[in-house]
């Protein structure tokens, strides 16, 4: 087994620390509940406490602010930290601008909104407003307000910070960054938008010529270039809404550097955070996209660690694989930090959604198996809108940890449990790590796509049939990566890791014993150098369904073909191929690579015996190049899967007699973890045999889990 | 109570008879297991099994038929129809011509797509063919084929019918007709339906004069009307794919027409059957649209039973409304016939999804609670494709009642169980009926969209913000209708009824205490009238959000408005109204109906405390009209709904100590049925105490369920 990347943790004065928070809205619950519900946290085991700080609650009228409860009780914010500081819990908090929280207005205060001029308002292509609580981030009177709001709220957060013997440890800069955009399905052409976006595009041209070279097109001056509208027609529409892509991950970047410096200027020295939404419908296959929004600000900011949204709806053997994958993904994009969820879900937000205490229970336990290292149960406690205030109804969430008047509810008891499993294993479980052979790269650029196509937009402006491609970016995240590879990895019971091929070395690479690489028909030329050194350097590289041959702006790019050697002619046959002598293999697309004999063993066919599948040793490593797709609807994947794994003899870490529960493994030097996830709707009775190189575990008698529950077992090595 | 619409059955000599099929498809088993498994179908306690007899199967080049086995033992359907009889098993047939059933080419043999011109094939806008499996329902060379092979199969199925001492006992006729467009998100332009579409118009309107006054239009003359292609962007396009979508319901009919009269040819005189599908990702929201299509089949042929495509894929608290929803709404649009499953889920066609016996076993309990009277378990029996046949892989559905080789698994108890049950109570649980006090008018016309907005089409077509109006159908479908007042209901567990206003009176729609019509701006006539009649004749109906002003052709048509006397403007204001004293209800549109004072009762405000809902006596009725949308998202919604219902002095059947267990009360004169039924994964322990005018019931002792799961109460009364 390769050691993968070291997993990143918490520290508390030097110590390895978790980070156990619970979601308390003070601003939902009267005033002299505030303690109940503090202290019912923090009887829960847990460490810390988290609220947003609503602009819209305090910034009463323009520059009249209430901190101290004088208007209403439930202003006293200074009342709320102190109680935090007497009771001894450490906070979080997330004084905006954009709260969302189903706050109305979105935490922006509704005297603002009126006085704000058009220009200060997110515009759709035709200019005209697309909702009256959207704003331009970096329009200057939006701005000039926010820092007015922020000249109020800083000083308080930084007088009770902790290193001021305050209780605040981190903060939040704003809220999901330009998820309106995937929200609503809508793109901000805002004139300040636009002019920085021009801005951009000079700078990053800077001649015309370079540009057109790029773009193949005849533009005169680069002030000609304007942000493309409307649907995707030709390979300049798509150049354009690459770099729209790009310009928007800039643009979202200058909005936090200019709010985080004006944090700091306040002396403010908290870890800061962010949030990333990704779950939809149950689903988290949009979080590759959603998560590349932030690849700026996650490069630029190594003071901000990003926090999932962790927010499933319902836990079900469907959806495992996503849990699973986010906490991967999120540990792939920030190698540097610990993976943490900024809102841990617990209970629910619709009425008629039930999150059952069991199912969280469940869910929580497997995202400590997967490496989570530290979450905010969101909603810990219950709230009641103030009156106007609520987006949606009077309550704020259901069936959470305690409801708004301090009772407790099913969900507390699950919450306890975890949270003494988690500080009765103190530092032997902060410190274990999960090992994988298997790594799946993570090519952000593909995702750049919620300008153009992602479940919520609400016209799909690419279609990459009418640019002559046939690999949808959509249809690779969804169907072949998310809903196939990673859904078939986790119910094999195959533990992976992710790695985010912007940021490692084809060194960190190697540590793994297969890398598989899921591709359209374009790639940057840099990331195509870095896949063929990792292969010509020993490593093994599982390509599907395309070798790139165009780069990121569809211009020729043939680094892997060149440097590995391959040739291939695009033919159309059935839907079934035989892989790995697996027949009637389930392909997507009629469209397929054919390969030549020549240098290689065949290991796929069509039906008419083209070869659609080879296996090539290149330098010291070797390549498996399969030219069709593939998800997971059959057993024939499930197997295929297999059958590649086991060609660099990769094995599972357990022998299980029932291969339906989930198990995942953490070790460290002395101890080991096993954590056995029953994610079914039926009692489980299973046995289990070690079998990894390290020192055999002891025999097991029989283990029985109810439907919805798990086991961790922990052995001494 | 009101009793409700007498439900129906299916009876056998005379007398009451539950259908219980067990789809196993003879094609996709070794023909030395079919007697293993008919035996234990039989043994189950089903009555009938149910098969595809696939077109490609048996004519294996043109015109080289085999019905005997001679070329592969498994396609000896004589020897699978003389087993039935042996064995004294019931048998329903589907010979196609299209099957799907995830066979290759959806059942149409491949020589046959090979041999047909062009012209055979659907076709797209552009005159491309959609899909090389696709064909013009109604083109000449599809249905000679189709004739040719209803020739030979056709005798076979006649000499084999219940009447001449065979096992058939019901045939369906092709297969889910129509669907291909809801799929495939495509439109068939062929030049055929085009030129049946011409005459269709030239029919409806006789005189281009009369297109014209309803279209906006200034044609001269009626050739120069083509069908509708891209967006809906004017009165006048809509117009055009209303046409369109009743266009296809009548080619729909003449196809149906044209295999029915052929089938008849043949003395074939069983129950005819044809199936709707209606699930999508474990929702059922587009069932009325689907259902929609056929309503000129129902219309026209009282000899075709139409049965549900009852596949939910998943069971759950989340969607259970959306099993009691179609099967109410299957008895609406078909108050004639019983309500029956033609395919009722029975394991999973996918390999990644799960299918728990015990939650199917619950499923089943609570459609027999609903009122279904006959189902066909899809599938009993797992098959295995022969070689190149399937269309995904080897293996066709997973976790069924039994294996490909007959070896019983987990759902085959469950089964027993349910078949059991059936057999046991007889006459009794056939001849019981449900009650109800809550009509929903189900208006299929909103429905007709599957041209212009649903789930799967490539590009939505309809916007109708296009168009002036604000109340989007497809909204109105999920959001209001399914998701918001039946999920709403469901969950209050009060029971409702759905009518069809298309098939009844006013005198009907008395029978109840209250009508609750979800309208949009727009309504023909007549209906408008049965409305206004329904509520001067002494009815209570609850209309919203709005009240129809215009046509289905989106001319003028204040019938509703007029005839009840309401007079109302459009007025923005924000989401929140309060309603019956309910505070911060949200709503879903900023735009909301008006109303002045006079002559009746404000029920609901705008923030701004301008009236928007009312309630109004007229002649011995009355209506409430609430000017908002809304669902179900919060709980002042399932408060106002329930608020309503007090309005008519409606009560649930039983008070229960824990609302979260669903029930269903079914009586006849002699005995009751209380289902409790438990969709929740926890275990619940309530006690009931009936409250129906009714003879009480004994005092109950405590009743436990287990996680998902059922009980049945049988009382005499």
């Amino acid at each position: 087994m390769s050691n993968t990347e070291t997993e990143k943790y918490f520290t508390k004065n030097g110590e390895p620390y978790f980070l156990i928070s619970g979601e308390v809205h003070y601003f939902r619950i009267q005033a002299n509940k505030w303690k109940k519900h503090l202290q019912l946290l923090k009887e829960s085991d847990a460490n810390t406490a988290s609220t947003y700080i609503p602009w819209d609650w305090h910034e009463i009228e323009a520059n009249k602010f209430d901190f101290e409860g004088n208007s209403n009780p439930e202003r006293n914010l200074i009342k709320f930290l102190k109680l935090c500081n007497e009771l001894e819990i450490d906070l979080i908090v997330k004084p905006g601008p954009y709260i969302l929280a189903e706050y109305k207005n979105q935490g922006l205060p509704s005297w603002l909104l009126k006085k704000l001029g058009k220009k200060a308002f997110a515009q759709g292509e035709n200019g005209n407003i697309i909702s009256d609580d959207l704003v331009t981030y970096l329009s200057d009177e939006f701005l000039e307000y926010t820092f007015k709001w922020y000249d109020k709220v800083l000083p308080i957060i930084s007088s009770f910070q902790k290193k001021n013997n305050g209780p605040i440890v981190m903060m939040q800069i704003c809220n999901e960054i330009g998820v309106f955009q995937w929200l609503s399905g809508n793109i901000d052409y805002n004139p300040k938008v636009i002019s920085l976006y021009n801005d951009f595009i000079k700078k990053k041209y800077n001649t015309i010529d370079s540009l057109n070279s790029v773009y193949s097109t005849n533009y005169q001056n680069l002030d000609e270039v304007k942000p493309p509208v409307g649907r995707i027609k030709t390979k300049t529409d798509y150049c354009a809404y690459f770099d729209f892509h790009l310009f928007f991950r800039h643009y979202y970047n200058q909005y936090i550097t200019i709010l985080k410096n004006k944090i700091r200027s306040y002396g403010i020295e908290v870890q800061l955070t962010h949030n990333i939404p990704g779950w939809i419908y149950g689903n988290a296959s949009e979080l590759p996209m959603l998560i590349g929004t932030y690849s700026e600000i996650i490069k630029n900011h190594n003071d901000i660690i990003f926090g999932l949204d962790h927010i499933p709806e319902f836990q079900s053997f469907r959806n495992a694989h996503s849990g699973l994958a986010c906490n991967k993904i999120l540990q792939a994009v920030q190698p540097n930090s610990p993976v943490w969820a900024a809102e841990f879900q617990a209970g629910t937000r619709e009425h008629h959604v039930r999150a059952y205490a069991s199912d969280l229970e469940t869910f929580y336990f497997a995202s400590l198996a997967h490496g989570m290292k530290g979450f905010n149960y969101y909603m810990f406690s219950q709230g009641v809108n103030p009156q106007g205030k609520g987006f949606y109804g009077k309550t704020f969430y259901y069936q959470t940890a305690i409801d708004a008047n301090g009772n407790k509810l099913d969900l507390y008891n699950s919450i306890k449990k975890v949270n003494h499993f988690i500080r009765n294993e103190k530092v032997d479980l902060i410190t274990s790590q999960t090992n994988a052979d298997i790594c799946i790269a993570l090519y952000k650029p593909y995702f750049y796509t919620e300008l153009t196509t992602s479940q919520l937009l609400k016209e799909k402006r690419l279609n990459v049939s009418d640019l002559g491609l046939f690999v949808d970016p959509r249809f690779l995240r969804e169907e072949i990566l998310f809903n196939g590879l990673m859904r078939g990895l986790q119910t094999l019971n195959y533990n992976y890791d992710v790695a985010d091929l912007d940021n490692c070395d084809f060194k960190k690479l190697l540590t793994y014993k297969q890398l598989w690489v899921l591709s359209t028909e374009f790639m940057d030329a840099n990331t195509q150098q870095l896949l063929a050194d990792y292969v010509k350097s020993g490593g093994t590289m599982i390509i599907y369904p395309i070798i790139p041959t165009l780069d990121l702006y569809l211009n020729n790019c043939e680094v892997i073909k060149n440097e590995l050697s391959i040739d291939f002619s695009l033919k159309k046959s059935s839907h079934k191929v035989s892989a790995f002598s697996i027949d009637e293999v389930f392909t997507n697309f009629s469209q397929k690579l054919i390969f030549s004999e020549i240098n290689c063993e065949p290991v796929a066919f069509t039906e008419e015996r083209d070869i659609c599948g080879i296996k090539k040793k290149i330098g010291k490593g070797q390549v498996i190049i399969l030219g069709f797709a593939f998800g997971y609807s059959t057993d024939e994947h499930l197997q295929l899967y297999e059958k590649i794994l086991k060609q660099n003899k990769i094995k599972k870490q357990l022998e299980i007699s029932d291969n339906e529960i989930q198990f995942f493994v953490r070790e460290s030097d002395k101890i080991r973890y096993i954590f056995f996830i029953n994610y079914h709707n039926q009692t489980k009775s299973f046995n289990y045999k070690f079998i990894s190189a390290r020192k055999k575990s002891r025999t097991q008698k029989k283990i029985t889990l109810n439907p919805f529950s798990y086991k961790v077992i922990k052995e001494k090595l």
